[in-house]
């Protein structure tokens, strides 16, 4: 049997047909039109799965189940609760969908979950019965993996460990809480904190790389910068690791998965902060003496949308 | 078939015998002599653990398991890594008791585990599929159930969610880190945010409940006060609750259990505080439009680590 995938984003949908081991077979992908609202949407969505079969040469009859990862959150019933790229609440896909594909599962997740699933049957975490994903780009999303399942609470709002509570912070989450691990440990979090000491007058390279204008600034210019030394930049990667260690340690704590997968934008520096991470890590584990789940890197580049909501279908 | 349970503290361990659905049958007690080493409190268990089966009118071949909670934690085969009240480390608990009882599944678990095992079968938690339990205590100590099942982790040291960090504080946690759940919910935690201010001279109806002298004040004395509209007691509990909301929302956002159940000493408060902490976890759970678990208070007492230690077993 076969499985489709499709990867949700606020410009682009990508649609894949897998086998059951996460191979893709074929994918394609057309544009998302948010301002034409979630039928229209939908309507794409349905038309692309099925130009995605036509181009493996299947029939639809050999789709086992489709999986849809979507940037927001969705209950168990595939109604998508709030999904802000998007511009959606309360908008029900899963039905909606099955009016295409009568018949055939469909399975909609979370973005950072799917990832996680991903990464589980064919990435950093494969052979783990329990892992925890923690994607670090604009925001921080998570997901989580437990006796090889997506695990997504009693009411499929859980894994959100970007909004865990870990300290007390200059600026506010968008969740609207203080001290979210979001506000520490996203790019944002990066480029928030560089502003903020430039703007209070601190010299650093950063500001020529960004032009003069702390505007620009990413989180890629401020790690580039700590690799030559300048003392702000170490101050506020310094500052991510400490927080990204609090948070993976309270997560130890509570949880105690067999492994973390770092994804997402800024863990492409992962080489650059890991060291400093196990330490931040250790520190702060209650159980000094034994053993915690390995912190890896994701290993999936752009195929893990699609790669994962296949495997949803499993 | 009938199932041990046995509930072992720093001053007494309590055994007793019950049935499937967690009835006691019997039960009985004895002397924890911690000072006398864990081969002698071990030889103590299991002759407590006879005399309760012999109590019962039944034969030893009459039990299906035994399970013990201890105050500590424990790895997957039964040998505590620490367990600080009784003075142990590294003691193979599980391996030890097999050699009396040899044959019968024996099974250990982490107090609060065990609590939250004994609400899910005979107390609030019945019929939920997830939960978490929080003992405000001493400390706080943390049981999570997934799947009607007890978690502890890839490594059994997770759901000490006492040590998850949500904050910064003004006083160090017993494990090294600052910030922890317990040094702002825990009894300790207000008793010494309550002697803090009193130390910077706020004048409270506290100080004469503990006789002029703040080493005498308990988590009992400050809620009193509380209740009677003492302005310092309402800032101590305010915070108390407060926090508990954040860690609370922070549970919601990364586990989101069908449930939470407050047990320990601090719970016996719970009417009291009940309605400001759901304010206060409302306000703090990202998806507000959205239910999550009910808050609800333990409802078993004494009995309730000798019930969900015989759970263990089942």
């Amino acid at each position: 049997m076969y499985y489709i995938g499709v990867d949700v984003g606020g410009t682009g949908m990508k649609a894949g047909v897998t086998d059951s081991s996460g191979n893709i077979i074929k994918k394609a992908e057309c544009k998302t039109y948010v301002e034409l609202g979630h039928k229209r949407i939908i309507d794409d969505m349905a038309k692309l799965i099925l130009h995605t079969v036509h181009l493996a040469n299947l029939k639809i009859s050999d789709i086992k189940a489709i999986g849809i990862g979507i940037p927001g959150v969705a209950d168990l019933n595939g109604t998508i609760y709030y999904a802000t790229n998007l511009k959606w609440s309360n908008v029900p896909l899963g039905d909606l969908l099955k009016e295409y594909f009568e018949g055939i599962n469909i399975y909609v997740q979370n973005d950072a979950t799917v990832a996680a699933l991903a990464e589980l049957h064919t990435g950093s975490m494969r052979g783990v019965k329990s892992g925890i994903m923690l994607t670090l780009g604009t925001g921080v999303g998570g997901g989580i993996i437990i006796d090889e399942k997506v695990f997504s609470g009693a009411h499929g709002i859980g894994s959100e460990m970007g909004h865990i509570i870990i300290g007390e912070n200059f600026y506010d989450c968008n969740c609207g809480n203080n001290g979210c691990l979001e506000t520490f440990c996203s790019a944002t979090a990066i480029i928030k904190y560089a502003q903020k000491l430039i703007s209070e007058g601190r010299k650093t390279s950063v500001t020529a790389r960004a032009n003069e204008n702390a505007e620009n600034i990413t989180a890629k210019m401020v790690f580039d910068s700590y690799l030559e030394q300048d003392e702000m930049s170490i101050e506020v990667i310094d500052r991510f690791v400490k927080y990204l260690g609090i948070g993976i340690a309270s997560l130890v704590n509570a949880f105690d998965p067999e492994i973390f997968c770092l994804g997402g934008g800024v863990a492409r520096a992962y080489d650059i902060f890991k060291d400093d991470l196990k330490k931040q890590t250790d520190k702060r584990v209650i159980f000094k003496n034994i053993a915690y789940g390995n912190i890896v890197p994701a290993q999936l580049g752009n195929d893990a949308g699609v790669v994962g909501a296949a495997m949803l279908g499993l």
